[in-house]
């Protein structure tokens, strides 16, 4: 079997804890999505059926619960928090959120739509950015009300903060270019946790409101096929329970938050190939794809399908941002104070997955770290250059001329803020291989089913799928290459998570 | 409408000839396929139906009726020959091919497989191109058996010939990195034609072909979807006539073969937003994408939706490749002499649409050329960066370091072959625009359904969709982003149109 003829989701999903006795010869032959001729009986019911446990189906099922809806959680896993919760739960918000004034900072919603539409993805989704901004203050109130604990303490790092601070510059907005497209603010919220935790205790809290709103939750229930009537409305969906299949009627509608597919080597090879070479999924167990699988099995389109996190985690320290990064040329082409998830992005979509950090004595990657190696030491540029086999000169080309202005305070090419920026200025120099095969890269993706902002999902001829519905990772949302800042990933999974229940207990309305 | 509302297909669709009269509100509401139930009668038959009479449309059918299918062929416009007819014909074959053989040309299939599967996408459909090059000698006698006429003689211009020679470099074989995956070989087969005109006299004999097997061809009738039955086979078509509904039985199956969809706006800016600033979508207009909405609506899969050919037709004259094209960083980034497609993809989807030419007396642009704007002129490579605004000294930099290996007949970063290696060496010094949206820029899009080998059509699950193949830029094939060479494409759609007629007509086979 190879790239043209494997199944794209089976393979590894039969890997999986409960869908090994599901074999697809019981389906109805081919057919993408089951007839609803085919379910001769259902073995559950709800008025909202939500897949996936992770902060967008969390969202959803609350609102879908509170609008009046008898309310049906599954969890492929055993546990449930998706892949939310091994995130570090920052929610990127702004224009004014109660956490910003509490602590002084200055925003509006025009500086954050002008950052977010301005600083990423060509030709990104305006109406859903400017409606995210537009209502990011109420919809931090409203993580709040949900008891996710928040801290009145502003982090100076650059990475998400470990002492219990609750906001941080979460992305690049201070680094060029993106510092001039709006007045930068600190808009990355965390809950307050130990070390890196916050996407535990952020689950922690909206799975205790799902809980005690009376939300029926089952884990290791996995979704394999939905089940669609003659007239395009999603009815329902076949499930594996330990390695049973039954049936779930979804009265009013179903929403589809089963993440990304990071974990379908398949699905990344024909969809984002950018992403293939990044060594370590970064996502909970769950991202195979199977809510996106379904989706376009019933009709749905898929936008972005190429696009995803590709982190290149240089700092901390943020010593290291003194010196200087290269691609197999010896040039620069990335201001090397910018959000990890932009230098990944460059690195991995634009350098064909090859690139350098050259240090000097004062911003030598600590001895501890075991991210990036050492691939080249020397007393000399030219001996770094010479080990690494650049081309003739380059290097030494590019950092005389980097050099050249850093002694003005200045940099040309990428401005880089003042505190990173000085000439390399004596030995040892060593080059760390930033390349994606050879070092830590976590990876995930962002293309899903192209949604509305209520979370309706569009078929190909941009019609909705009535009783359909998406968020999260298994929409395509707000997140695009390159990611611009943490934060935009939980806080769009929550966001329109939330809307996505609200209109699928709504029924035929959306 | 924007763009998270605005269906994707149907407002551009509403637009042509024959679409005005057909409002969605007559279809099973939301039904993204057709049910079978839904159609009580049929108004045509065949035992293959194929949708689109470019290079993959008539391929599929002359194969399928020769297998002994009766053939229905439609076509959207009023014309019959698709973007293929006014392509330049060209067929990207070798692995010597009798055309090699007889002008002395080396080639092997092995050097063949190498250079597409190494030079373009990063993990291409290894699969189909070995298949491809295997049997890449016996395509090309095929279409000399279809009465496409070639002429024994080699060009040496690096596009198209237009004095009637029928084989010349038309990719990027013999710049670097690509001349070190392989030994180099002529492989762009272009039938003999009066300038640019390959493409029609390719239709000509491939539709006279069709004509003459009794294939039953039909103008202005355009697919809108596709009926499917309760077990998942594809049954027929539902297609616009005159702006009057009928539907179409396709006994063994149905071809889409209907272009990609570069004229379909809100497309573009959903799936491949990259492309979105080309001025120029070159294709002809039945590129609306309606042949892959119809497939994913029925549950297809559909891969590399962001790749597609963005040309930046530097040459001729081959004199300007003495000049060097540089970014907003003044850096090189690419071979100058490489394939145009290369250094469009190089612009359109690694330097954010952005890149100057920057030449000096001896490689200036023609007077009459009219593709690029000259927007800086001078005596020094300084005047021209001060012009473009371009970064402090960078730009100078880089024209002092390549001037300085120049003179040694050397390209230490992107070995810029020697006919085209000197140093810039007087003024006047000019910039030429080449960035997307000031330009001319023509593109057209890859992505397309997931197929296999014989055109078959996969779902989500990668299972096939029986009844349904897919051929050409409907599909997703060997035309990948870098696009590597002319006629990989028009290759392709011959290639596995042809299988895909065949399978088609084989009905249950595939």
């Amino acid at each position: 079997m190879t790239d043209q003829t494997t199944p794209p989701g089976l393979r590894r999903r039969d890997l999986l804890a409960g869908f090994g006795a599901v074999a697809s010869a019981g389906l109805a032959a081919g057919a993408a999505a089951l007839p609803a001729a085919a379910v001769t009986s259902w073995d559950m019911s709800a008025d909202v059926l939500v897949a996936g446990s992770g902060a967008a189906g969390a969202s959803a099922a609350i609102e879908a619960r509170r609008a009046g809806a008898d309310v049906l959680l599954i969890e492929s896993l055993p546990r449930f928090g998706g892949s939310s919760a091994i995130s570090a739960g920052v929610v990127y918000a702004g224009g004014g959120t109660a956490l910003q004034r509490a602590l002084g900072v200055e925003d509006t919603v025009e500086a954050m739509f002008s950052f977010i539409s301005g600083a990423g993805t060509r030709h990104p989704p305006l109406e859903k950015i400017r409606l995210y901004c537009e209502q990011s203050s109420a919809h931090f109130d409203w993580l709040v009300a949900q008891g996710v604990p928040y801290r009145e303490q502003l982090a100076t790092t650059m990475t998400v903060p470990m002492a219990g601070e609750s906001l941080y510059f979460s992305g690049c907005e201070l680094a060029w270019p993106a510092r001039e497209l709006a007045q930068p603010a600190p808009r990355g919220h965390v809950p307050v946790a130990t070390g890196m935790t916050g996407g535990r205790v952020l689950m922690a809290a909206l799975l205790a409101q799902v809980a005690a709103l009376g939300v029926t939750m089952q884990a290791q229930v996995a979704g394999e096929r939905l089940v669609v009537g003659d007239d395009g409305r999603v009815l329902g969906m076949q499930v594996s329970v330990a390695g049973e299949r039954k049936t779930i009627r979804a009265r009013r509608g179903i929403v589809l938050a089963s993440g990304g597919f990071i974990h379908n080597r398949e699905m990344v090879r024909n969809y984002a190939p950018e992403l293939y070479d990044c060594p370590v999924p970064w996502a909970g167990a769950g991202d195979q794809g199977m809510g996106i699988n379904m989706g376009i099995a019933a009709g749905a389109a898929a936008l972005r399908m190429h696009q995803g996190f590709a982190i290149v985690p240089l700092y901390p320290p943020e010593a290291v941002l003194s010196g200087i990064v290269v691609n197999a040329f010896g040039q620069r082409f990335v201001a090397e104070d910018t959000y990890y998830g932009v230098l990944g992005d460059a690195i991995a979509y634009h350098q064909q997955g090859r690139a350098w950090l050259i240090t000097d004595r004062g911003s030598e990657l600590p001895a501890l770290q075991d991210d990036f190696l050492r691939v080249a030491q020397g007393n000399t540029v030219s001996d770094l250059a010479r080990q690494l086999g650049f081309p003739k000169g380059a290097l030494q080309d590019n950092v005389a001329y980097y050099n050249r202005h850093a002694a003005n305070s200045e940099d040309p090419l990428f401005h880089k803020r003042p505190a990173f920026l000085r000439p390399l200025q004596g030995p040892p120099y060593s080059a760390w291989d930033l390349s994606l095969a050879k070092s830590f890269v976590p990876a995930h993706t962002f293309g899903g089913l192209h949604t509305g902002l209520d979370g309706e999902v569009f078929s190909s001829f941009g019609e909705v799928i009535p009783g359909l519905y998406a968020a999260g990772r298994t929409s395509a949302g707000l997140p695009g290459a390159p990611y611009i800042a943490s934060g935009l990933s939980v806080g769009d999974a929550t966001f329109f998570g939330r809307r996505a229940g609200r209109a699928a207990a709504g029924g035929a309305a959306a």
